[in-house]
């Protein structure tokens, strides 16, 4: 199921499907082939997210499983699918087995997570969770298109943010099975760990201003070069996370709008994504970084804009639900692993509306983002054997 | 006539015309058209340039003159534009004051000198001047498309690199009237001025390749970021060019393909313009560069690839040319100056087939590559009537 989803993508020969797009419809429909194999009804919800429900007794709780469908550009298969697929295959175990279970179930695979199109994550579960702003509905893609233009067309021509998909006290929780994409399990030789918090993430794009000008007849005292100041920024980026433990602070994208190799760039426009398990220490890295910029700009001479395209709080999982992961994790593997993931997941919005709980899976060398991204057959067995056991046995003491 | 032609662009608001764009096929009509007013007969060659030429005496020897008619992105309306008008009016004052010259004029819009949208320039008077290679006509533009399909495509689907348009015995020489792009002749208060040299220029396409990774999960020491290395290697260019005297060089354009926000950068592509008035310190720089790029791309685990894109030596003026046109300046202004061109010119090229001279129009700033570049109706107005004068006493004197 893993090689042929990731067969279907935007691009020949690499594995790219963004928000709404033709490969991400595509997407849907296949997976919307194998929840109703699997038992499950399906629909489409207004932001495109992919939603199978096992409607077990009207009014009972729902229990919340998914991850995401879509994919950075060249993206490896395993990063979101991992947590639709398996779902869905633990499901078909547990029907194998005769196991009823006495709450609903919802899979959901979400449309929009990794943040690639629009620059802002968390599309399809902000959707979901009723969280979708007019600020968010007013980003553009780098064709100029809104996140508002893009769902108006795709529901065929209105939109309006839809309203959560629950409310909190209709749901059990929500668990997300997902790759690693960090070298932790790999070398403490564990197939699977579970998730005690997910770190908190800050995302801006970021614009240098100053002067166009003739690249071979402009004196280099009397230049204004936009781009040199983001060089510079970008250094100073880098040199503040590798000096405060646990920060990681990355410059993405970057270019010269309407550049050109004579001309000596008038903007640079750059992202910038800043991560830490601490919500201080975070802020505290931001604060210093904007400075610097501040500093770079005053001696060159250069304006400088940052625009806030996400921010997420540091998300600790449910205590509660991550102890009867923890459990099934015994009992499958024999010990278990505790983790802080220093990726963001969907887990972090759905924690608005949902106790969260996360299991992570090995992934090759730690690698993720990546058409080499690796998750070994037999981890994946472990990670559904996990699941198996945990829908189980929470349906035995509910 | 500079106010209709910068009107029409690929851009809506702004003043784009690059390399056989539907703008650059609408301003070959529009210039076509003046030129068949003035008397010329008009033809387009292969590679898009337009030839008007006032052919006098069948086997008498053939002055050019001309410059090019495509833009940087953003650009502004005389840089180019002025070279190819002036010599139109120029032959109409002739016309009026009935002077009949002794030898062919031919009058050249060349279609290609910015470098924008195939990242080297001068394609026009290559091709004019039967220098069209291979390695050129395999460059791609930002789509991929090479410079021989796009010349194929422009020539209804068959295209080889034209022969040189005249063998250099049938030249009289190459006259380009061109905006100063500096600040030197509003500094001493002089409408125009004579170049006596133009810079070399050398223009790589760099590449940087790292490993591409996840933002969230990789820490600072594991990471390969190829824009870091790019970012502190463009802050090298500039400390180099910062302290060689007269050396100027950009990083103009830069982008990470296939990047997102919340991806490590695995590759960073850039461009390097390097320019001085002595090929000498040029090179010289350049190793300086080259040793810089290696020594960073060892310490970050990265490879540095250099593709180098454009070469030119530097170019001195015909001395013979040169003094004719003096004699023209002082006659008309009182007064001339020797300039070095900074910025390359058509006649960087044209210089392989003809003698060249050339002559500078005070601009607003020394400004250039913008919006806002501008040289005044009575500084353009000296312009012409050094022209017409140097015609004129051309004709007396052959």
């Amino acid at each position: 199921m893993l090689e042929t989803l990731g067969g279907i993508s935007d691009e020949r020969g690499a594995l790219t499907r963004t928000f709404l797009s033709p490969a991400m419809r595509r997407a849907n429909r296949l997976v919307g082939t194998w929840m109703r194999e699997a038992g499950l009804a399906v629909r489409e919800d207004t932001v495109g997210n992919l939603i199978g429900r096992l409607e077990i007794r009207p009014g009972a709780k729902t229990l919340l499983l998914g991850s995401h469908l879509d994919t950075v550009r060249h993206a490896g298969k395993y990063d979101g699918p991992v947590g639709v697929l398996l779902p869905l295959l633990a499901l078909e175990n547990l029907r194998r087995r005769g196991v009823r279970l006495p709450f609903n179930v919802e899979v959901i695979g979400f449309s929009e997570e990794e943040g690639v199109r629009f620059d802002t994550g968390y599309l399809g579960s902000e959707g979901y969770c009723g969280w979708l702003k007019a600020g968010t509905l007013a980003m553009k893609d780098a064709a100029g298109v809104t996140v508002g233009a893009a769902l108006k067309d795709f529901n065929g021509g209105r939109f309006k943010p839809p309203p959560a998909a629950h409310r909190r006290g209709e749901l059990l929780g929500y668990v997300e099975v997902h790759i690693e994409q960090g070298p932790v399990l790999e070398a403490r030789r564990l197939a699977v760990g579970v998730v005690a918090a997910i770190a908190g993430q800050s995302r801006f794009r970021i614009t240098w201003t100053g002067r166009a000008g003739h690249a071979g007849t402009t004196p280099m005292r009397l230049r204004r070069d936009a781009l040199t100041g983001a060089a510079e920024f970008a250094l100073g980026i880098e040199a503040v996370a590798r000096r405060t433990p646990g920060l990681v602070a990355t410059v993405g994208v970057i270019e010269v709008p309407s550049g050109a190799g004579n001309v000596i760039p008038g903007e640079a426009v750059h992202a910038l994504d800043v991560r830490h398990a601490s919500d201080r220490l975070r802020r505290r890295a931001l604060v210093k970084l904007g400075r610097i910029a501040q500093t770079i700009a005053r001696r060159r001479g250069l304006a400088v804009k940052w625009e806030r395209t996400q921010d997420n709080s540091a998300v600790a999982c449910s205590p509660a639900l991550t102890a009867r992961l923890n459990r099934s994790v015994k009992s499958v593997q024999g010990r278990t692993l505790k983790l802080v993931s220093g990726a963001g997941h969907d887990g972090v919005v759905v924690s608005s509306i949902a106790p969260v709980a996360m299991l992570f899976v090995r992934c090759r060398g730690g690698l993720s983002h990546h058409p080499d991204e690796f998750a070994s057959p037999s981890d994946l067995g472990v990670a559904l054997a996990v699941l198996t056991d945990f829908l189980q046995r929470m349906g035995e003491e509910k």
